[in-house]
């Protein structure tokens, strides 16, 4: 293991972070909101007093293997939590550090749980941060350094192993040869639709400190809002915009790309996003009809189902209506969409499209084995040939993901609550949704579970963001043995 | 595909069906129960009337393969369901014809869910017959036909592919050379272990028409009692008794063979029965400290825990107590079990153990792999390779088995009870269990599903005990396509 080029990651990262809490700060200061001011100054210290040191840490060899860009994000965002809580703490806004530590871990995670049951009391530079935590853990905190740093001189290698490990999705691909100019291109995208969705809020008369605060949730599809009562405020034509630009963050960025690029064959027929259109459309159609007895008019009803799908499966978790009172159909729907999750290469989470796509092949491949035993079948995606051991991989990928799964749900069993909240805020903290169903429906909060299921909804939480390994790993110990290479 | 070798066999399975339906009409002419009686001839004479004919097509060719293997075990086990569920229907115990395929389903394919509230008015020829289905469909009534009728000459082959399909488990392997020696040897294995439970409940006084039925249930894995309190009112003996079998008859029967064989090294090595006992122990423990207050005596405790282990990982589903009422962390350890199951080669159902631990040995290699690309990692059961084509096998079962789970809950959800009801109904179907929680909980039953949900639930039964592919073929077209060899 190469220790001294972990460290000097993670100085960076933290360093990085001290300067994106500048903002959060400022605002502060000038809405004279004191004890957050002060919260902000000394987490930005506290930021570089541990960071710098570790940042200027150099590394005898500049080169790392996947061993060590997997546990330089696992760390790393173990790190940036532990830090990124202190504003919660320190303001007082939230008064117990395993709460400040959840609540910043589902933001950096964009998964939206939330402890607290009163948001709009909060002092505004807090919110702030809360919102923007979702922002930068969207698209990589670690994504971000590549741009500043690319770590080494030489083009490929190290910086493809933490883009690689910090991106969700089968394979991370560079755009373009350069990591640094494919970091880059990532985040002008991420920029841009940012800003177009705040453009089309402001435009619709949202509040600027609102319009702020959701489009840093929905660009990272988190869903940490300002308002308790989450987005049922909010004008049908806001909740519209919401819906479209949920949908839009949820898609692989690689078409993005491709569209900048004019290439608009080959994005249009990419075939997880068009599964990913298509499960969309029929999950809409289908709760629509579920619920249309609950609204007046056919309009208000396909908002609330377009609102509300768009908003699980992109992962977001925002909520404009109590879903947990929708009948046991929509409910079910929307629970699996929970597992389904966004595209590869989107700011969402859950175990993605392109494995389901890849398992429903595999499954598909499987059957038809059974009858032809001796055959032999290739699974294609976008008309290239997927191998065996990326079937494999995803296959393995997919175990493991339940395994979590049932033994999150175990430990969060202690604590005594129904079998629909255990098992659906495990879901919703693996896929970084938010809500769920029960007692951690949309208008409910996580405050109530114990200290050890906060813990394990947070290990959860960092486990679903980085796909699982990056976080497993630390708990394996050979990988802090020393092998000499 | 050969049509007539499987119209063939079919004709076979129904005229033996015919013969085991004698003694319930004999037992119900001789306690005068007048319905049951003219209800049980007109059975047997419609499964002749159906099963000569088609018995006596010759198949043009003897040899039959995969795809026939496992479309004749499919249609084998509907239409035996179809017509085992006469009996019900004609003596008038359940008066729609829906609800009699369910509860003969569910006795073939030892599930042991049940629309019935109340079992102890019925006939005692019906309770018999509803029993014994378990008992023929824990081994297999194809598995019988190979005693009978070694379908061709050769020792290999055509036999094989009719084992595999209806024996649980990754790969069916013959015990001995001959066919029809290792069918005869796994029915002389389960017969023994059969008397000896009759004789031990015998033995604690247990009425002997009880003593039957339920041992009846304990040998198939299945769950139907005689009372309608289950197995509550029985004596401490009797319950440790059931106890014992219901975990003997989980375990896979290789293991008993080996012990004729003298080969005790190589039983008590059997890597998945150790681990099987090991899930049962640690079960027990964990569940017993949590229902400590629930109970006057530690061994009272310990009683219920381990009856209700013992049934849920053997998926039987007898209960001694209302574990529905249970702390949650026991309620979902309970549920886990379900999906875990009994061992391969035995007449439990569930995913089974071997494929369980199967998965977890991928798990815990693509952690490694992820760390190590380039690393090569075999994985070994018993000190034998596994080779990688069986563990992919494995991994797309599984997806498979999570595919149709989410598909079967979002179809019972139409009916609108609680995504605890829904999921563990169909949980509770597909893995031959019975009773599940919450609307379906082991004090409640499938009487009130809509039909569409029985339907459901019934198909999940027949997936569940036979493995997937047998029934999913049925509705893949390219199986009925003839194809010239």
């Amino acid at each position: 293991m190469n220790y001294r080029a972990v460290f000097n990651i993670i100085g960076k990262v933290l360093c990085i972070v001290a300067a994106f809490l500048l903002p959060a700060l400022i605002l502060s200061l000038a809405l004279r909101e004191q004890a957050a001011a002060i919260a902000f100054a000394v987490s930005v210290a506290a930021c570089v007093a541990l960071g710098a040191p570790l940042a200027s840490i150099k590394p005898k060899r500049t080169d790392i293997f996947a061993r060590e860009g997997l546990v330089s994000v696992g760390l790393a965002w173990i790190f940036v939590s532990l830090l990124g809580a202190l504003p919660f703490l320190l303001s007082g806004a939230i008064p117990n550090y395993l709460d400040c530590v959840f609540e910043t871990v589902s933001g950096f995670t964009t998964t939206g749980a939330t402890i607290l049951s009163d948001v709009e009391h909060l002092p505004r530079g807090i919110l702030y941060w809360r919102s923007f935590t979702h922002w930068l853990g969207g698209m990589g905190v670690l994504v971000f350094l590549l741009i500043l740093n690319p770590l080494s001189d030489k083009n490929t290698g190290e910086g493809m192993h933490l883009l690689r490990a910090e991106s969700p999705g089968i394979k991370a691909s560079k755009l373009v040869p350069r990591m640094k100019d494919s970091a880059t291109i990532l985040y002008l995208i991420y920029i841009g639709l940012t800003v177009l969705e705040f453009v089309l809020l402001i435009l619709g008369r949202m509040p600027l400190f609102d319009a702020v605060c959701l489009t840093f949730g929905t660009a990272g599809t988190g869903g940490f809002g300002v308002l308790n009562d989450s987005l049922a405020s909010y004008s049908p034509y806001c909740q519209w915009v919401i819906t479209a630009f949920m949908l839009l963050f949820g898609v692989n960025f690689n078409v993005y790309f491709l569209l900048l690029m004019r290439k608009f064959g080959k994005a249009i027929r990419n075939e997880e996003v068009l599964v990913y259109v298509g499960i969309v459309v029929a999950s809409i159609a289908v709760i629509s009809i579920s619920i249309l007895r609950f609204y007046e008019t056919i309009g208000e009803t396909v908002r609330a189902a377009a609102f509300q799908v768009a908003s699980i499966i992109s992962t977001t978790g925002y909520s404009t209506a109590d879903f947990d009172r929708w009948p046991q159909i929509a409910r079910t729907i929307l629970v699996a969409l929970m597992f389904c999750g966004a595209c590869a290469g989107s700011t969402g989470g859950g175990a993605k499209v392109i494995r389901v796509l890849i398992s429903f092949k595999a499954a598909r491949r499987s059957i038809y084995k059974t009858m032809h035993p001796n055959s032999v079948r290739i699974i294609h995606v976008d008309g290239e040939r997927i191998d065996d051991a990326t079937v494999s991989a995803v296959g393995a990928y997919m175990l493991v993901y339940f395994i979590i799964t049932a033994a999150a749900v175990l430990l969060v069993s202690l604590d005594g609550k129904t079998f629909e909240t255990s098992f659906t805020a495990v879901v919703a903290c693996l896929n970084n949704i938010g809500p769920g169903l029960g007692g951690v429906g949309p208008m409910e909060n996580y405050g109530s579970f114990t200290w050890l299921s906060k813990v394990v909804l947070t290990l959860s939480m960092l486990i679903g963001r980085l796909e699982i390994y990056p976080i497993l790993l630390l708990f394996t110990p050979s990988v802090w043995r020393k092998i000499h290479r």
